[in-house]
């Protein structure tokens, strides 16, 4: 089949003229649900994770059409592209091979003539080399004692997939190592925990692919001021996590040992290459982590080789694009029925928003929609008791949950008003959906409820490692998956580039004045320079 | 001046017009901040508060409309009654006097006949008194280990706002406490949380006004069973914060001490009456408390006394309903330059989204706009690594940018590129709002930055408690502005009733099973059923 144009082309325009019909009273959403066998038609089952999306605002012909997008846009090659190398990162001219990190099955991949399956498998033997020999004692602090936290100095997609997994996992930490994220340049990040840590028993992990990130910068700078001060050795403490060549593996400046980011892999994308296999293995173990991997495998193997009509990720991409386009739905909340996943939404915030929030196409030509949706979300019950109100009764937005069958803890079994707490939970998890698509019409119109609010549930079996690789690599191929229908580039981000620029220009401005208290500022611009007054006088 | 009504008024139709003029290019940011004198004109400073709105879209013709539509809408009168005991709550009947919980000016507050001034007092020398003999270990836990941990159960407005503060003030935490949060009724919140505490230095505070929320009974539930297994007895490690004769207030069921939570003060706004008084008096000590609460106290006086175009709070309101229903943006971020602050956006999204949420006026008419934004945030420079690509180059929403000028920690001066954390932390905090409204030119698209995205900036001096307490008021008091403006209720949230009422029956059903494994589920719609037969066959 032949590429389509995406807002001229036919499937486009029939998606358009459907929203239509689909904005009409009898498709509320309380009917939709009342149609015989609705769940089963609209709902799918891969790696043993259930994907409800039956209470979307879809039919079957909305569906039809969305598989058809799906197919004139090429989503399911373009993901086949790049699972082999294909540079559809096309800005910077390189592949997005995030899902080699995690390909057991493939005895070699070639990129510019290398094998990089064996020099990621390669790494991948250095960190378990790594991990086992901090676990075993074998590697320790200049002061002989063992490892016992762990600060990882990274930000933005060096800590966010990272945070989540091990957010998920805690109950599996059991090598007595702590983890703390120092991501924010803010001296309050870096206070905080140097209040918690003893240095001698302190590892610092420096992730940065480029090592140019100023925070990053920043804050190894003061993890060595601060080793320094306690007498400390670096060159024992500091591990880095960075691309080859950059200035952080520099053997001029020795540190313990150093693992390599390879540029085919963005720092959003990077939870299974080193970048999360450092910190998750030495947190949990590198068995752990493997099986993690495994997860993430199990779905990428369901993206790559499923019909479009039975592709998990690309269907909840194509309802997406449908509740994003069409129904216009401008925001997007993700509500898991399971604290150990608070830190989901914030990754897939970056993730998603940080890949999709485009307006050019890979053409270079601007898009006449807007893509990207804003992401954001709290863990049900929670999240109930917090902005539901508004989900219920005012700006409507569509929201995924998702649930866990098996708990941990399973010994507390109390009960209250006749169910435990994991069942409370669920009648919550079961009620949330259908209140908002069915409504409930009241004389009263302070209590009067319009429905028709769109939600897809995801149900996973328990918050076992496998299962949250698959978590990780849904809604990677979701996020790729938008990308390639909209024909965007998912894997470069120069939206963050101009405030960089800026900052560096004030940041100079500021070291001019640390150097000279005479140093003028009338260069900047009139409000800028207020507030650097403002800085300065304090 | 007699009250307009709100979308066929004169105001709202000029306002109306005057966004198609400010969305003209010759209106774009990057022309208004050019303007001489532009910070001057657009900016405020209120109890030592900085609040620069020259970032947002608008010129001196449309501030002048929005100062006349809070005119018309008799913003100022409506706060003032609110202060004054009026019963703004017309759904419930209720007044809204969180206002009063820091009013340390005046003598009495009359309502119904009761001086409630005199009872909030009493209530904090009480807790003064509690959290004293706690900290001097002359209230001890049942085997006379003084209690170093406390567990808050509760949701929504039971905790989120504590948190913020208690998260704002982590540092001057020195009375040997650890605080936890048991807000959700997944038994992954509770299992983690005893994972932690000594059972025999552990106080169990329970706050809810009602006591029939279903989550926080569950909760206490197993905290009793926990205790149990543990042979301590609840009555010495229970403290309820509880509606007057609510069953948390019951002789029958004795706990160490009950503080009264009014009716007159909803959830949401609940940080400084003993919802808050009591976990941060143990956690921060009671004089740190009080002056959190005269920071809240300051502001609320600006924003009962201060004239429209002087008032800042109220500035902020008619900015968000500029942006929300004139400029159409649906969300709005919040990004904190200061990592203490991370909670602050969570405490904001439930503030603002379940206040505003709403369909219908207080006198029950529809709302003919969305009123109600989505809030979402993360603190800077972390959000800029995240999401911010989307702010630059995809779907635009307004931001609010808030710095600190003196950080804690000041010992730590190490300079990267010349410059300490703070500085850095401050080059993106200035940097930020300017990319944002300047956008630049470039002949790649990809490159291209469009500009003219809004954003407010406010700065504090430090994160003492008196301007973490303006903060919180500074919020409530936008919020309730907002509200006043639209002619909305902020003090109700039937939108949360529904769910509720759908989680009661399937709750049934599964005590029903529970009890009696052969019960049919078929009285549940055949989803909802599909699910429980999911749950129960695992």
């Amino acid at each position: 089949m032949t590429l389509q144009s995406l807002y001229t082309g036919e499937t486009w325009q029939k998606l358009r003229a459907r929203a239509e019909v689909m904005n009409q009273p009898q498709n509320h959403l309380k009917h939709l649900i009342a149609e015989p066998n609705r769940l089963n038609a609209f709902s799918l089952t891969a790696a043993d994770v259930f994907y409800d999306f039956s209470r979307q605002r879809l039919d079957t012909i909305t569906l039809e059409l969305l598989f058809e997008l799906a197919r004139v846009r090429r989503a399911l090659e373009k993901f086949s592209a790049m699972t082999k190398g294909e540079k559809l990162n096309v800005t910077e001219n390189r592949a997005a091979l995030h899902t080699a990190t995690r390909d057991f099955s493939s005895t070699s991949l070639y990129l510019d003539g290398k094998d990089i399956l064996s020099e990621i498998r390669e790494v991948n033997r250095q960190i378990k080399a790594f991990s086992d020999q901090v676990h075993g004692g074998m590697i320790c602090g200049c002061t002989g004692k063992r490892f016992r936290h762990i600060v990882v100095i990274g930000i933005g997609g060096s800590y966010l997939g990272t945070e989540f997994v091990s957010t998920a996992l805690k109950s599996y930490a059991d090598r007595g190592i702590d983890l703390y994220y120092l991501s924010n340049v803010d001296i309050h990040n870096f206070g905080a925990i140097v209040r918690e840590i003893d240095p001698e028993a302190t590892l610092w992990l420096i992730i940065s692919k480029s090592y140019t990130t100023p925070e990053t910068l920043s804050n190894e700078g003061l993890a060595r001021a601060f080793m320094a001060e306690k007498g400390i050795d670096p060159s024992k403490h500091i591990v880095t996590v960075t691309g080859k060549g950059s200035p952080g593996d520099n053997p001029a400046n020795p540190v313990l040992q150093s693992f390599n980011m390879f540029d085919f892999i963005g720092g959003r994308y990077s939870v299974c290459s080193a970048v999360g296999a450092v910190p998750l293995s030495l947190y949990l173990g590198y068995e752990m982590f493997e099986r993690f991997l495994k997860g993430a495998e199990a779905m990428d193997s369901h993206a790559l080789h499923s019909p479009i009509q039975e592709n998990m990720p690309l269907v909840a991409a194509l309802i997406a694009i449908w509740n994003n386009n069409f129904l216009k739905y401008p925001a997007q909340a993700i509500i898991p029925y399971s604290a150990p996943l608070a830190k989901l939404a914030p990754h897939v915030q970056q993730l998603n928003m940080e890949s999709n929030g485009k307006m050019v196409n890979t053409e270079g030509v601007f898009m006449e929609e807007p893509c990207g949706t804003i992401i954001f979300g709290e863990p049900g019950t929670n999240a109930q008791h917090s902005f539901f109100q508004l989900a219920h009764q005012g700006r409507a937005f569509p929201i995924e949950f998702i649930g866990v069958i098996h708990p941990l803890f399973p010994q507390y079994r109390t009960l209250s008003k006749g169910v435990t707490n994991h069942q409370e939970l669920w009648a919550n998890l079961l009620s949330q959906p259908m209140a908002l698509a069915t409504g409930k019409e009241d004389a009263d119109p302070a209590r009067y409820f319009p429905g028709n609010r769109p939600s897809s549930t995801l149900i996973l079996k328990d918050l076992s490692p496998e299962n949250v690789g698959k978590l990780l690599s849904f809604y990677e191929a979701r996020t790729v998956f938008e990308a390639f229908i909209w024909g965007i580039n998912p894997f470069d981000q120069f939206g963050v580039e101009l405030g960089k620029v800026l900052a560096g220009e004030i940041r100079k401005e500021m070291a001019a004045r640390n150097k000279d208290s005479t140093h003028s500022l009338d260069s900047a611009d009139p409000i800028t320079r207020f507030y650097l007054e403002m800085l300065f006088s304090e």
